[in-house]
């Protein structure tokens, strides 16, 4: 029983231990596989798309997402230039739902005279909830189905719905995708309120707000906040407000303080074999594969970036 | 601009603002929909089925599931009794995934000399990973379909899954259900070392172990937790744990400290509400109906009891 746990664990994990003689072709774990991917199958995402949102408990990467919402984009790229976000505050996390920050001021009990100006960013964007299915976006289609979407898959790193049929695709809300808040008017968001999904991928938000991108880095440091207690989880104590030190664009920062993170594409025959690895897995552990795997169970790897480049050839 | 967030953030717990006077038959909140709701569609869990699992930072209960998982709920009933889960701690939380408790010298780097006495309770148990399909079972059939299984919905309180062809019915592991570690050996679970959903539902478990229960109560108190730095989540120093005071079922309390809550039955027309309201959803902030919805998506009312019954005819 010593090693009970960890090799359960192991296995929930889906990293199992090495099947027993007994079993034939255990499936590869994620770390075998990613030990065997190429140095091309990795990306650096642009410093113009990563955002370092510096909390005092670490530090945040949001890959922005341009191509599927591009006002949204260049707006946040704006607010941070002008340090908007540097004060303003972590001001709700709702247990199984989402950690939103924004200016608390502008919040209600907040005082208007007080809210922070957006300076030259706009207060207002054209909702950017789908844009034009684009054939020649890379496009990793799952083969599983989705409850809500006629197809799901990746494109350039992000978890993506498309809909053929209405030539949409728009950005899927799944764990760790982050999302601008806004009025009851669909162009009232700005990217001035931020918030990101901590649980059960909240699908019914698709194609009603606009997805900005992906927190490839410090997830755990907005999941595992301190519930609010006032309504829909906001801080009714202002002093619980986790305080956002800085957000600042990656290309913004000296070159040698910039994040060193890689993301493994998701037009990569690893991150391929990754997935299929998860929808079949096959080991001592687990006695049934599942067969299928649902879009937002999928996680894309980050890893930091060697010390020399690999991309050299 | 003032009530931007709130209202925005209405709309993002599902249960929006009254819709504007030019929208017709807005769909209703949860909040209206379970102010209607009529007292017998609420019922109060079995005391023998009640876990209470009292942490310093206050109380969770979990419902356990006796229809799914008998051998499981009996052994953890005997556990319990004897009170061996009393000063055993939480030592693994991982990030979009479990929060898990158990005798720490059980674990990796234990004194298995140390280890607690399961007493008189099990110390193996068939695979309770499935049980065959029973028709008398209540059944409230989810009508979009499921990645993962022939057919979803809820029996019970519990979200199940079910196979026609097979013959069987299942528990699955949406956020919040919880569920047995155990070792290689399909039959070496026995409820010592429990586990708690705490991210997007981790599908791929689903009839490779056995799920015992829900938390109906306390989720935060889980899924806040500072995540554990070492391998798979666990915690690399002992220190990071948090103590669980006692677990006691809830029949073994004085009537007076029992917890008084009662749980939505999901065959009640208020729960089918529920649903079709979260599926359609049409009011001044949704531009789109998602018109589906996931299993793992819908959340199982519970709240406090009356002081006076509130089952009396």
């Amino acid at each position: 029983m010593i090693h009970r746990h960890a090799i359960a664990l192991a296995a929930l994990l889906s990293l199992p231990v090495l099947a027993a003689a007994d079993q034939a072709a255990p499936t590869p774990t994620a770390q075998q596989l990613l030990a065997r991917s190429a140095a091309a199958e990795w990306r650096t995402p642009d410093p113009d798309n990563l955002l370092v949102m510096q909390l005092s408990t670490g530090r945040v990467l949001i890959e922005l997402a341009p191509d599927f919402t591009p006002l949204h984009a260049a707006n946040i790229r704006t607010m941070a230039r002008a340090h908007y976000f540097d004060g303003l505050a972590i001001v709700r996390v709702q247990d199984n739902f989402v950690t939103q920050w924004d200016d608390p001021e502008s919040d209600d009990g907040g005082d208007p005279g007080k809210q922070r100006s957006l300076g030259k960013a706009r207060h207002t964007l054209p909702p950017e909830y789908t844009r034009p299915l684009d054939p020649k976006l890379p496009w990793t289609k799952l083969p599983d189905g989705d409850v809500y979407a006629p197809e799901v898959g990746f494109s350039e790193g992000f978890p993506v719905a498309r809909n053929p049929a209405s030539g949409q695709e728009w950005l899927v809300h799944c764990y760790g995708m982050v999302g601008a808040g806004r009025d009851i008017a669909p162009d009232s968001g700005n990217g001035s309120a931020l918030y990101a999904v901590i649980g059960q991928a909240p699908r019914r938000l698709d194609r009603n707000l606009a997805v900005i991108g992906r927190v490839i880095e410090g997830m755990p440091l907005l999941s595992s906040l301190r519930r609010g207690s006032g309504p829909m989880g906001f801080y009714a104590d202002p002093s619980k407000r986790t305080t956002i030190e800085s957000v600042r664009l990656a290309a913004d920062l000296p070159t040698a303080r910039r994040p060193a993170v890689e993301v493994l594409r998701t037009d990569s025959r690893t991150f391929a074999a990754l997935i299929e690895a998860q929808r079949n897995r096959r080991d001592a552990f687990y006695t049934v594969p599942a067969g299928k795997i649902d879009l937002c169970s999928i996680d894309i790897p980050v890893r930091e970036a060697a010390t020399q480049p690999r991309h050299q050839p």
